[in-house]
């Protein structure tokens, strides 16, 4: 059995698996995102939740042997939690959503309460293993995963395997710059993918074209109703994303890419002008065809891929 | 033993390797680039001249056994050609530069001609190859390569092995979208990375800025004598190499990025706004140290490289 968990700036999601299947799982809203104590005591507590009374027969699980607890079924907690984070020693670095974790040695203090084997990485890539094994990617070999949001963030599944590049930092495919000298990213660069393709770049767009929406649910409600002006917002956006996807292709020849996270929701509005472009700009014919699909596990997502950071 | 062979729009190279040595190798003017008899006939040729008198003690191999001949010492033959390649059926589509290789079954012909194992691959993959494994990325297991020539390829090694994606066309590097909306590229889309980092790049930014140079190596000259707008033409190149550079660290945080081809000729004069340039891009601060360094091996890399497809 596998525990993952999901540390976001807004709620802590928790999961407990039995090899692919969720047996509990647990959704609480996140106390605090500037006090260590707080958040930490949440995090023990979310996983005492899950392993209560696992000896018990009616959660369907063979009777512990004497002196076996719930606990001692438990293979190892994965956490994910949003990036930088220093893969090899189990910190998270500098999350801008979540202070109170910062430079906190996660892995070490969850290991050292649970004596379970603790596996620390970046929320997105616990979202990609997670719709890479078990949801949109299923079987896949070569996926990557976008979630696009307040920025956006990747995920890159090669040859089977999370891959990491030399320092842990790679797949920061947001901030791929796809239109030199374009508009001002948080970043500091100018013309990154995130400037276009998140909620940021969709409030911008709107403003810049007078779209009468002014967050992107909005903006979204207006484009079902066949607001012209939320439309091309949408349309501009998904031009915009369909040139980083052909980017991604054209380097890197995936089988699938997934694409979660809020912004995703507007579904056709932004997928359609996106493959369109996408496939214009991919250059070899075999290539053209790449799929492009939304996220299948939802908010569970997160912490399921965490659980699959012990399991694979 | 292993026989490698580049084959070129200009010239046939080849090598007999033993180990990661050279033991024999040759050059020879491409006899046509049109004419499909003509050019087998040259590989076949090369070959042979590769493997002729193998047995004889002078080269300081061991005298075959009784019966054995220098071909049966060969492990295989590997080829690099200009891609596109099917690498499966071991045929190249539609090279531009050599015609007559266009939809030859050429892993085939070599194979039956030799009775030996037999592998086609695309030029940059060997480029690559033998850049990563014996020059200047050795050691590395996360290498891209870039050639810079009359347009740009790419090659990617991914722990410490060539990177293919789904239908072998991943890393076509020249053709990510740097600045949409940009000069139009000879892919037909705009704002490619190779719009503006190759030779055709370079002599339209020359055009553009006014630059007396017409040529690549007449810019590089003139840039060489301190010439304010030869100089002015490698900064802005220099800088749209940045850009791409930092995008591939970014989404791939590769070991070390070994740039080669005629247009690297010039050295820092491109080198150093390039660097400059990616380190600013480069969103992790554990990766802006990425190194980027020039090809080492020079013209036999192919070659050479070919044939450590066979023994890898």
């Amino acid at each position: 059995m596998y525990i993952g968990l999901d540390i976001g700036g807004h709620k802590i999601n928790s999961v407990l698996m039995k090899g692919n299947k969720i047996i509990r799982k647990r959704r609480t809203a996140t106390k605090s995102t500037s006090n260590k104590k707080i958040i930490i005591a949440q995090i023990f507590d979310c996983v005492e939740h899950l392993i209560k009374d696992l000896d018990l027969p009616c959660f369907g699980l063979p009777r512990g042997k004497a002196g076996e607890t719930g606990k001692s079924k438990i293979r190892g907690i994965g956490i994910g939690a949003p990036g930088p984070i220093d893969l090899k020693r189990g910190v998270v670095l500098c999350p801008p959503n979540v202070k109170a974790l910062a430079g906190l040695p996660l892995a070490d203090l969850v290991q050292k309460k649970f004596k379970t084997k603790v596996i620390l990485d970046n929320d997105v890539n616990c979202f990609g293993i997670a719709e890479g094994i078990l949801g949109a990617g299923k079987g896949k070999q070569n996926i990557i995963g976008l979630t696009l949001g307040t920025g956006v963030g990747g995920c890159l599944i090669l040859r089977g395997k999370l891959f990491y590049g030399r320092d842990g930092s790679a797949s920061e495919i947001g901030h791929m710059v796809i239109k030199k000298d374009g508009w001002k990213c948080s970043c500091g660069n100018k013309g990154c993918l995130e400037t276009y393709v998140s909620a940021r770049g969709i409030i911008r767009i709107a403003k810049e074209i007078g779209c009468r929406g002014a967050i992107p649910t909005e903006i979204m409600r207006l484009a079902k109703k066949d607001n012209k002006k939320a439309l091309k917002v949408y349309q501009i956006t998904g031009e915009y994303l369909g040139i980083g996807l052909a980017n991604l292709v054209n380097i890197l020849n995936p089988d699938i890419i997934i694409i979660g996270g809020g912004i995703a929701n507007a579904g056709e509005l932004l997928f359609n002008p996106a493959r369109k472009v996408m496939r214009k700009n991919i250059l070899s014919p075999l290539a053209k065809n790449t799929r492009i699909v939304r996220a299948k596990l939802g908010e569970d997502a997160g912490a399921i891929g965490a659980a699959l950071l012990i399991k694979s």
